[in-house]
């Protein structure tokens, strides 16, 4: 096998300067209580207030942006139910790149609107039955369109860097930084940030702990693959990390961490009374990680991501 | 009767100067789903991410601020079953100066925690069989304390100033703001900032329908008494206007207009959904208004003042 040619931070800063006016620099919030809470100062990232909600527009836009002519004629394929597939079609529209989109067909209709609203063209397929992967390679190969994973990719690991790069540049050096874990993405491309603007800042990723693939494949120093974890963090219900994020993942990042569907919901809770801000399940993983290190944290500076804020209003009502 | 002495736009300077590093300079959103929406470029000032989560900070700071060194040591009291007590208690407890809050025996207990959280002394009545301004003037007397009431105050009417002169400070000129109107504290303080700041704005109050003594006073040209309304936004169930805040409303205000709750409930869905903003149904007034007017406000820039957040999930989940 050849070795993985990883991004590296120049990557990080190329993607800021292509997102730059299409992406919103989300604004660095901070809270009082939670302050008093961890006797910390605290620092969120809001990515859900990023455009379509979550940071997953930043690798998109960056990706999309570096098509050549050939491929921006012939178009974009994606695969995904979640952010990603929203994040790829408003990015190729605003790019003007026809996007077809591979969604399971019982996906939330809310989503697959959303995703024909930005313009994609949306292809089901059945997930008890049917191979996403297979399909959308396929439909690359027939078509020549081009096909840009969920986070596996250097350059969707670049532009999700330019969060904490924005973070870093905002608030200065920090003592640690709690990013939420599903395939790696934004982690991988947050350690290039930290790792350039504040190499003594712990990083942690924070997965969720019935999905806890990352923390075990970072334990064994190899990429273990599980079950379809049952979590309400649907953003990081993925099975295993990939080649490029899990090496920059191994190389910078101090630990991850896990948290429980009961501590995201009191985080979302937290977020919402506190702070006024409607956080998703997957957006609160690093919250949720950093109140119980009380005692580690004391009188540090503290950053916390929060990656999404697209939850359905029904199932939050639920939940609390 | 001697004629008031009216605050004026240099008071709204002297209170910035004033709550400067205690009030947070809330956030100014845009919203492309809004945008679209009204076909107009709409600048969401968010007080619901200010101290305590209401604009309320801002006059009660900047009266408190104003006290000598006898009415510091006697102390401040309050009438109030919402955010003006907590924004009370918290400013005195940033000035080190003692808070009585006189609060209805039934107010919510999150309410009176949270008050008490902040330091308040809380002393309950019987809405049903006291009066409320009776007992604060009661209190007032025997024990020396000064009276902030939550509106009618030209210290208090400077401080509320201070958010619309950020919101255009930041946007520059607006052809249109839209404000939340209860007691009036908000609008008239706005009134002096943008007759100061963008002369040629059309200024808009918003009432709920069903407590429109704004509208009716406004018309009519006289204070207009009404019944306690019925209505889901708690900060704008007042009776009557104050004396200073219909002077001001009167000479600055183009029209007083209303919104009915199920309008307010709609643009609580939207703020969440679209934004992933927590607003309150009172804060969701100015929007509520805005939206039936899109041919009018076609290619402008307009204002709108979210005035708090303070909303119990249990209820807000209840009306969505």
């Amino acid at each position: 096998m050849e070795p993985l040619s990883l991004p590296v931070y120049a990557d990080v800063v190329a993607a800021a300067l292509r997102i730059e006016g299409q992406a919103h620099k989300t604004p660095v919030m901070t809270s009082r209580t939670v302050n008093e809470l961890l006797g910390a100062e605290v620092f969120f990232k809001c990515e859900n207030l990023q455009r379509m909600g979550a940071f997953k527009f930043r690798g998109a836009f960056n990706a999309l942006s570096r098509f050549d002519e050939t491929q921006r004629r012939h178009g974009v394929v994606a695969f995904s139910s979640g952010n990603h597939a929203q994040a790829i079609a408003l990015s190729a529209r605003l790019l003007g790149i026809p996007a077809t989109i591979v969604m399971p067909h019982d996906a939330p209709a809310a989503k697959v609107e959303a995703t024909k609203g930005y313009g994609g063209h949306v292809v089901v397929y059945d997930r008890y039955t049917e191979d996403r992967e297979q399909i959308g390679r396929d439909l690359a190969a027939r078509h020549g369109y081009t096909l840009i994973p969920p986070y596996d990719h250097p350059d969707v690991i670049a532009g999700q860097g330019t969060a904490a790069k924005e973070l870093l540049e905002t608030v200065g050096d920090l003592d640690a930084l709690f990013v939420p874990l599903g395939g790696g993405g934004l982690l991988s491309g947050s350690s290039l940030a930290v790792r350039a603007l504040s190499p003594h800042c712990k990083l942690y990723g924070v997965e969720p702990e019935t999905g806890n693939d990352g923390q075990q494949s970072f334990r064994a120093g190899r990429i273990v693959h599980i079950e379809a974890p049952k979590t309400i963090a649907d953003g990081a219900q993925t099975q295993h990390l990939g080649q490029y994020t899990f090496a920059l993942i191994r190389q910078h990042v101090d630990d991850v961490l896990t948290a429980s569907d009961a501590q995201l919901v009191e985080c979302m809770r937290l977020f919402a009374t506190r702070m006024k801000l409607l956080v998703e399940p997957t957006g609160c993983l690093g919250l949720a990680a950093a109140l119980p290190m009380k005692a580690a944290l004391q009188g540090k500076r503290v950053g916390v991501l929060i990656s999404g804020g697209n939850v359905d209003m029904a199932k939050l009502c639920e939940w609390l």
